[in-house]
């Protein structure tokens, strides 16, 4: 196997996130999930933006919020993600590649418009999400590079793009290229609908043993294992997948690979500002020392670190130096 | 007169800002005037968006932010300004309405694009702004409603729009809709290089008596009276302005009026930030006071606050609640 030239190649959904604070009352009056995601039509998405308040825009997009972290941290990384030929698409190009990561999908033109995640922030820090996914449900199987997933020691991969079929096909190719490669394949399951949806794909692909790092938080797992218990079904799933990380929110984090178990208690904020980003962050920081082989405690720590930073500010992009905030431990 | 409608129209730049931290090393490698506000074409401003880190996009414009902040304060606006029918031009729409400000402007079909600045925000929390106008230096003099104008208390106009002509014609048109009117018209200079380009044409509308209210930093003072010393500029001006209103950083504002001169020191915070949109919300802050008719002490302390409110954090609109940090002495 060729030493690999990226540490991290990612595919995801390319978003611009559209933030705005908002009040339990606005996400009653809206009919909205608080705290989940919901898939909103082009009408439903005009009909929640009408009723928002003064937005900020933010590039967002799980994996590629993931891969901002990572890049933050010194980790070479590549993105894929279709976005459309119009003004978002250019402010998340932008962004990513003013990050430092490598993004050669190439914009599709004509309509759907670039995807925009239109969030919700109520004063607890929780952020409820309203996706549009316009272009980003169209990555073709083409965008797949098997040359340059082979060259990237991880495939990381965003359940929710799972969701839309043609990613989900690109995405199979992209796990075959990095398998075919003797790569590491990353898999986060991204929302509980998206496990109502396609929880079976999931159990097959891990069945089969083709993810070899799995990201969840304690609803996706009790979701995907149909175990209540927590302990019970991180060793369930355990025996199926070589490193397991689930977030439990202010309880912190657990792992488990080859056996061992390892937990990281959440950093301590001044205050929870935003969620958004909280799951992807810990995955940067995870991955960041698991592409270097660090111990498992400190991978964890890694996450918490990052998850701790993304959560005290407005967006899911980092604004802090990692580097500098996780010297110390790194 | 009948009784007015609306207490301030404002006819400006519709702009949306991009925002991303910068070194000082950058501002200069960059060649860019630090602090200053400078118009960029398009392959200017394509260069300095290749070279900007991560941004945000928010909302702008210099009345459209000062508009921004007397609707938070309860004053009833209307904002007159031109973007492109593209996806910038919908997020500052959005953005105004939502802020609860009346907003009719067409967007104007094809090229160019909505308006952006482009904003370096260093440590010190100084901003450099580069400023592709855009559709916003289209803005037809058909574009202004005499009955509207006429509605409002006061016209507000921002001295960067007098710098493209067909907006420099449809604000003259404004201000002899307001004066027929018997309104008030409040202007603000922006900037020394709009004082060193349109100088003549601001002395000439004062001499006439055609602008009751000025905002200006001692900067933009200087320009305009080509007096150096702060006082006697005060004094001078003060004698052909009924209502005038300078800023000078850190050190506090400055207002005369009949005769009177008040005098507010800055509000304290805890760090500047960014001071993107510190004068314009001062001029919101001293506007809300004026059309309720309060003191002019009360003006200016009421401009302090909402400057520090906006130098606090990334932006130039108002994120905390402004009448209530107002209430005690609003």
């Amino acid at each position: 196997m060729p030493e690999a030239i990226l540490d991290v190649i990612a595919i995801g959904n390319a978003i611009v996130d559209v933030m705005a604070p908002a009040d339990d009352a606005d996400i009653e009056r809206l009919g909205l999930a608080k705290g989940g995601m919901t898939l909103v039509d082009t009408e439903r998405a005009q009909e929640l933006y009408n009723a928002m308040g003064p937005a900020k825009e933010i590039s967002g997009g799980s994996a590629a919020n993931t891969l901002a972290g990572l890049a933050a941290l010194g980790a070479k990384c590549a993105f894929v993600g279709q976005v459309a030929d119009d003004q978002l698409g250019e402010v998340f190009a932008h962004d990513i590649r003013a990050g430092g990561i490598a993004f050669g999908t190439p914009a599709r033109a004509g309509d759907p418009p670039t995807a925009r995640c239109l969030i919700f922030v109520t004063p607890d820090g929780q952020r409820t999400m309203n996706t549009f996914l316009g272009a980003s449900q169209f990555l073709p199987a083409e965008a797949m590079n098997a040359a340059e997933i082979a060259s990237a020691k991880v495939l990381y991969l965003e359940g929710y793009l799972w969701d839309p079929e043609e990613p989900r096909n690109a995405m199979r190719r992209a796990i075959a290229a990095a398998r075919d490669a003797g790569r590491e394949v990353a898999f986060t399951l991204s929302d509980p609908f998206v496990i109502s949806r396609h929880g079976d794909d999931f159990r097959a692909l891990i069945d089969a043993g083709e993810i070899d790092i799995l990201f969840a938080n304690e609803h996706e797992l009790a979701a995907l294992t149909l175990i209540d218990d927590f302990e019970a079904a991180m060793e369930a799933l355990a025996l199926k997948v070589p490193t397991l990380v689930v977030t439990r929110g202010a309880e912190g984090a657990h792992a488990m690979k080859a056996g061992e178990h390892a937990h990281v208690p959440a950093e301590p904020i001044a205050r929870v500002v935003d969620t958004t980003g909280a799951g992807d962050l810990f995955a940067a920081g995870f991955l960041s020392g698991h592409v270097k082989g660090r111990p498992l405690a400190t991978c964890l720590k890694l996450g918490a670190i990052c998850a701790a930073e993304v959560i005290s500010h407005y967006g899911a992009r980092p604004e802090a130096d990692l580097a500098e905030l996780t010297r110390a431990i790194g």
